[in-house]
């Protein structure tokens, strides 16, 4: 036989990569119109077109050809370090991809745009049923999912792995155990001690004002509007069509202005890290983030580890105050920090403290785990979710608006998701911590309103890395150590020792 | 020899049709974000996305396997008259696509959308050098298609018939020879007549209460809203991703009131057409619209037939005296009416009156075809452009910006665009006139606001056909004669007369 074999050279594999991921952002560009602008009546069309873009760029992803041509161009010694990882990180990539049938992803991609319609009817009506039957659906297909992907041990460990390399029930059943007693003893604690006031972030601020606010706050803090824009949406996502035009959105409550603000800090650092990833490497692994839980610590550190520190409360309540003199009058910076750090058992998991936090996301994947065993039937989902905040944080969810309706992601197709919430915010805790020790002065800094030295260094620990290190390998570079705890539990009991005035025994260790 | 060919069915032709529609509304989407919300920094990336979705939809629909089954699918008997339609339509743009190779789609692609980058760049810095380069680029590459598409007598005439069929330098030729003395001679008369005031169009409106007219007048004359959105760019202009999701943008001018108010009008137009269109027919020919001269005939017939009525102004006086009080204080219908109709030589086409606009149309008609026959350097445009519309016009150029830089056309590499302009506005006086005699009342109607038997109107004799029809034929069946530049020398010389108090036997026929 003939030796018709083609080799493919690195700088082929680039620009068949380019292509795809032209592909891949402008599907993501229609997905951020569809959130933001398309008028209603063009809902039906865009599923298609976002499905017909899915679908193309999965079948160009899968092509067996190229899986084979990658793993021939990976035995080329000629290639360097980062190049050798872009075309490993891909052949994985491809591999896992291959694994869903082209039909799969069509239907999975129309399932997803119908049921981001519906779960918008069914929270206009306030009402679960109305979202039902496409969530039954998409759990269905998420179960063939997890099955054409492969799995071990339980059918969840999948998708997790999807969003979160590595990530399993056993981990995560192990990470949630150690964390629920801790964090239910300080908050016994918290819940014996006085409430502290958010009277103060919660009064009438002007939806214009708030606005104004919002995008001078990100200009402050490092957003690169050349680089970027912010919209509104319904529930706010970071998006991005490259490190050069990079979306954020956020919503603004006219009746709380700590809605708003944290949700566009926290998508603001999800925006960061997007915009800090190499241009150069557009469209290969080394130009993405490495997984959802470092996205998240991105986001979570700008939104909470800064944005709820008393040193950066210090640095804004004077452009509050500028924007809000009425609202502010008689306050001070710590009158906000106060407010802004009050822990309080709630519904919406976005809107929720440091601390309870973990219990919605807690919730979330006991459910989706449940839901994956199928041992719960759709229906019973609202239920569920009443039973479970009833146990965890002791408060009876009063409708599914507030309850197992708040969150987008499922109806977007996304099971798995949720745990690398928590996984976020402990990493955010870590590399913060990493951050103190690295960089002197600090705190001094974001008192000061200078944020460079901060964004310079995740940049440099994160942001330029872009897939070369794995969640772990970064965690372990940065701050010596794999995941843990405790990072992030001396960072709460130190906040909240100050906020309630806790005695320092009495912490629980 | 075994028979291989595989056959097509109609539903796998629509389909295919179908998934190429997507891509090519996908990469509308991206365009429309590029003129409206896109940072500045993505304009590079996005240049490489719009020319994969581009080239991949070339490549597709030029798959010579496609054009022999679709030759194939023609012979089958049990297609019905509009399904046969779709096929020979999409068999035909075939052949025409397929003489453009891939590698050239792409670069046209990329190259444009530079070139509406240093477009804006030009403008900014009211300089035609900063474009010359890469127009000269496109003029080359436009060349270049004109030989590729193949032509006869003139190789503008290959580019010509892109944008309507069958029309050629000759026709046009003609066309502008027989308007042109008759127009001179109307705007004679007028220029010897006292001219009338444009005041009350001239002052301060402020920007956010002419965006709130602009959507009210938007809604009161039948866009739906449901199925499409206005928003703000430098050239206003339309583009759907389906007909229920059409896109129209505008742009605003404090100083002057009829700008906003005939160009949003002037989209209006072309929404409603887009509207139209039967949505069942999705991604086939007869989903789409005929030609552009069909497509600029309903701007104009909006814009102008209706638009510019008093009728219209009549009805509509009210509603700007509301929103504008201070300014309308003392006037009425009439002088609003006489203000939006003065003729005066102007150095801006879009906001030029109905008889000095085909000038501005004549004159880049003849700019184009003498630089497609080369003999023009693109230095020499904007010296060019001097002396035509010194010659034409009687006015001096004063710059770029007023002059050879004000069209986006050329940055989006549409040449031969331009005539379907003066076209539209013949076919609109042809349609308007036809309407007239086939709706009683008409005038009457307009003058009380109610545009929905024209519009009634226009989408059966129109609309709903798509590309059933070609302009001449849809022309023939609507007014009984081919396109007759009569009609609108009987509309333009009807109106000037009563606004100009011209004696009827003082005009030349």
């Amino acid at each position: 036989m003939p030796n018709t074999e083609t080799t493919l050279t690195y700088p082929q594999y680039t620009s068949w990569m380019r292509e795809l991921a032209d592909l891949r952002y402008a599907n993501a560009v229609l997905q951020w119109d569809q959130e933001t602008y398309m008028p209603e009546a063009g809902a039906e069309r865009r599923s298609g077109q976002i499905a017909t873009l899915s679908e193309l760029a999965h079948r160009f992803f899968t092509d067996p050809q190229k899986a084979k041509e990658l793993n021939q161009l990976l035995a080329d010694n000629s290639l360097d370090e980062k190049q050798r990882k872009n075309v490993s990180l891909t052949a994985e990539d491809v591999s896992q991809q291959a694994k869903l049938p082209g039909d799969f992803v069509r239907t999975m991609s129309e399932t997803v745009s119908k049921s981001f319609q519906a779960w918008m009817d069914a929270r206009k009506a306030n009402n679960f049923a109305v979202f039902a039957p496409l969530l039954g659906k998409l759990i269905d297909l998420k179960k063939k999912e997890a099955d054409y992907l492969g799995w071990q041990a339980h059918p969840y460990n999948a998708l997790l792995n999807q969003y979160e390399k590595g990530c399993t029930v056993s981990m995560l059943d192990a990470t949630f155990a150690a964390l629920r007693a801790p964090l239910s003893a300080l908050l016994a604690k918290i819940a014996a001690r006085q409430q502290v006031s958010e009277s103060i972030v919660k009064q009438s601020f002007p939806e214009e004002t708030q606005w104004q606010f919002s995008m001078d706050l990100l200009e402050k803090m490092g957003f690169d509007f050349r680089a970027g824009r912010q919209d509104k949406s319904t529930h706010p996502f970071t998006t991005n069509f490259s490190a050069h035009d990079v979306r954020i959105t956020t919503r603004i409550d006219p009746n709380d202005l700590s809605n708003m603000t944290y949700s566009t800090i926290h998508e603001l650092g999800h925006a960061l890290y997007e915009q800090g990833l190499p241009d150069a490497e557009y469209g290969l692994p080394l130009g993405e983030f490495t997984s959802l839980g470092i996205h998240e610590s991105q986001s979570r550190l700008w939104e909470n580890n800064v944005g709820r520190s008393l040193s950066w409360c210090s640095s804004f309540f004077p452009l509050i105050a500028h924007y809000f003199p009425e609202q502010c009058a008689g306050a001070n910076a710590e009158t906000f920090y106060r407010a802004v750090n009050r822990v309080q058992p709630s519904f919406i998991r976005t809107e929720a403290d440091e601390l309870t936090y973990h219990f919605h996301v807690m919730i979330r994947y006991e459910l989706e785990k449940t839901l994956m065993e199928g041992s719960l039937p759709v229906n019973d989902i609202p239920a569920y979710w009443h039973a479970a905040y009833k146990k965890y944080l002791g408060i009876e969810v009063p409708d599914d608006k507030t309850g197992c309706l708040q969150d987008v992601h499922w109806s977007h197709g996304s099971f798995g998701y949720f745990p690398t919430y928590s996984l976020g915010s402990l990493y955010a805790a870590q590399f913060f911590g990493a951050a103190e020790i690295a960089i002197p002065g600090l705190q001094k800094q974001l008192s000061a309103g200078n944020f460079g030295q901060l964004l310079n260094w995740l940049r440099q620990e994160i942001h330029i890395h872009g897939r070369f290190f794995t969640s772990e390998e970064l965690c372990k570079r940065i701050s010596g150590d794999t995941l843990n705890i405790n990072w992030f539990m001396q960072y709460v009991k130190e906040k909240y020792r100050f906020i309630y005035s806790l005695e320092e025994e009495a912490i629980p260790s």
